[in-house]
């Protein structure tokens, strides 16, 4: 397949491109502020807002679909980040459908979070924040294009993701550091549980719906990636400590939970079918604590 | 009441500044590009882009709502307008929704469109063209900020407007042009429905909701202002000529149909309460056929 792919310079993107690499022709999408750090062996199309650029460009290398995973995440914005907000999560995303349409493109595989969902037990859209309500609006917008075409388009919901080379400044990192360092760490009170889940999975996922999207059976507009199992942070850190042999100084309670906390993780997405967890997390972080 | 009004500059909007000056304060937001024609006397708010200068700007003017009218219009969109048609028709409102979340503002009145319905007798969400796709998508961000506030937030959506002075490129005024001319116009075989509102009962529909927001009772997340009379083209061509006493040379047929032409509009909304139709379109129609 000839595939573009957005996105490659965050954690999934990096891990993902290489494993495409493998069976397919990727192009890569970047903007001109992106790093381009690992793409010298890529052919990379910088898109400068020039959507006759990107339609002669999937024209011209017969793309077959797009993954779609290039995003701004903010777990709270400020107010004065709305623009790039909107402008990386919504109009970036409309101009590839507006391209694929034009270009008559078989699939798009879009990026979206669990987080679209804060009632665990509700099939209905509540964001947890504005990020995931961008990732919303998109949804909407690309309800226009499949409509109008016959674009195969899918959702991919993500859980919270871990793995090595992970460079986030996420839960996982932040035990890593202060394993390290001694410092102690304030924390929320550690009660609200999440769905954490290794990117040998994610990838594994992306890779089985990219197969069902090239295909020719029908493929329903959303699926999640999910463990399936839901830890607290406290019983994350006491599983970090044990499998490591390290310990964490946190101070449980030394700051407040965030506005809209997500205390239980939505539970009523469909899983992607023909797929399934390899990677328990006591392996996972095992593996993760002893990678520098 | 002090209401800051976007989208003056439109036929709905300056009948409704005019009728809401009658009674409250009124603020305007207009972006630098804006015709300020008629304005004059009016307090001007310029966005550029300065979330933090809205934000002090609907405090200082003590605002207790705000009636978000401005949008691009594109019934038909070409790829280079993507941007415009979200910065217009999802950033600005976000940027009023964070201000208005942070100063804790009583309540926002949105405006959407029947064509957020492209199936007349679902309730579910098909848009009709990428314009009615923003505003769902605005619809969605709107739902984090209701959700983290206590925002009260409306969407009325409109059905097609009509009234004396609209210079806008409608049916009704191709109509009195070819009145005027003798012209032969091309147009689709014409038995689409339209559904036609008098801008009198729009204005009065707008009042009637600024006022059920401003109080204490519970709204509902939209209502819809309709007809509640679907008229063919056709059948409108036929009222033009019989009311105006003039002939309208329409060669039916002599264009094709728009891709997702609306048939039969949507009839699934839930009618503003307390609200009713009070200029049949016999009446109105005949009124703007004699005004030049």
């Amino acid at each position: 397949m000839n595939i573009l792919l957005t996105g490659v310079t965050g954690f999934i993107g990096r891990k993902l491109l290489i494993e495409l690499q493998k069976t397919n022709k990727v192009f890569v999408l970047v903007r001109p502020e992106s790093d381009r750090t690992g793409l010298s062996a890529c052919q990379v199309f910088e898109f400068t807002d020039n959507e006759d650029q990107l339609v002669n460009y999937l024209v011209k290398n017969k793309i077959d679909g797009i993954v779609h995973l290039a995003s701004l995440y903010l777990a709270q914005h400020k107010s004065e980040q709305l623009k790039d907000l909107i402008l990386s999560n919504i109009y970036l995303g409309t101009v590839l459908l507006e391209a694929a349409k034009q270009v008559n493109l078989k699939w798009f595989l879009n990026t979206g979070t669990i987080w679209q969902n804060f009632r665990c037990n509700s099939v209905e859209y509540h964001p947890v924040n504005l990020y995931a309500a961008t990732k919303q609006a998109f949804v909407d917008i690309a309800k226009y294009y499949t409509e109008t075409s016959n674009l195969k388009f899918c959702t991919l919901k993500l859980c919270d993701t871990y793995g090595p080379g992970d460079t986030r400044k996420k839960v996982l990192a932040l035990f890593k550091q202060i394993a390290q360092t001694g410092e102690i760490l304030n924390m929320s009170p550690g009660e609200q549980k999440i769905d954490l889940l290794h990117i040998d999975d994610v990838i594994a996922g992306f890779l089985k719906l990219i197969f069902l999207l090239n295909g020719n059976e029908e493929v329903e507009s959303e699926y999640v990636l999910s463990s399936g199992c839901y830890i607290s942070l406290k019983d994350l850190a006491q599983l970090y400590m044990s499998v490591s042999g390290q310990t964490l100084l946190i101070n449980w309670g030394g700051r407040e939970y965030r506005e809209r906390e997500v205390m239980l993780p939505w539970q009523k997405g469909k899983v992607l079918p023909s797929w399934s967890v390899s990677k328990p997390i006591e392996v996972g972080i095992a593996e993760f604590c002893k990678l520098s």
